[in-house]
């Protein structure tokens, strides 16, 4: 099953910057071969569903490694039946009726 | 690794009435003996990353078997690895301040 | 217009103790008169919308006042026009189905 | 104040073709000014907080107007005291340490 996934983790008792935990985050979808795209508020993340779960556990796995105790994480999550459906195919469907 | 979820799942293309499904995953999540509070916007749920993963899997699955053909879900998730919280503690600790 | 929120308010910067805060507008709630309920994971306000959302906005000038020098909140809302719809009737359309 | 807003606008018992209401929201968005980046799953607005809330109180009515009797929104919000951040700069801070 296919999923269209966009994630925002905010890692705690770290302080205020948390640009290195994000982009720990980024580096380890690339490595899963996953289709991205960041955003200001997130990351927008393509693929099957069991690869993007085992890479947002890792995510979660490797922040606490880099000592972040608690994580605080928002997912959007989206799965359909009717038609397959890219990032690029949601961005595309509202620009053009802009 | 342990988490606490908080899923609100809509699914698209089946009318306004949403109850059915998210009674369906209500089910799934008992099933799985997964820890579980019903609120006005949502469902917590506790338990074992990879169990509480595969639940809202079958939830899709299952939304979709039941004729929904897409699916909007948003999660909040927490880890932790500082101390061990539930989902009563979480609710505890804000009451007793109030 | 009626809104129904489900508001989780993480303000970063401050340790992980966060229920101080999330107290802190509980109150700020219950002063506005808006009706709510806490969950382990958000709180569920009913109410106006310009009256929910002056509130929560209140909330965040509150936190920042207590000292949070960043916060992040996640917000779900819904209106609807086709019918009134209360906490209590959104809990009591799931349960009566399990 | 401030707000960095991400929204991701839902309505419902539309069918299963959501773009044109997005596109609306966008319009509203560009009408008031904001700064708006639209991704796959939603839409980034920097603005004034009174300002950023108007315009999605906008979006909720003229989505309803335009035959949506059920609209289900998720948003993150940021504000911060530390310092002035642009949604660029949020973006830049991660691919920096890429």
């Amino acid at each position: 099953m296919k999923v269209l996934v966009d994630i925002s983790i905010v890692p705690l008792g770290v302080g205020l910057s948390l640009s290195p935990y994000v982009a720990e985050c980024e580096k380890i979808f690339a490595a899963a071969h996953l289709k991205t795209a960041l955003h200001a508020y997130g990351t927008n993340v393509e693929g099957d569903w069991d690869e993007v779960f085992a890479a947002i556990r890792k995510c979660h796995e490797t922040l606490h490694a880099m000592g972040a105790p608690r994580i605080s994480t928002n997912l959007r999550l989206g799965t359909r039946t009717d038609r397959v459906q890219t990032l690029e195919d949601k961005v595309r469907s509202v620009t053009e009726k802009m």
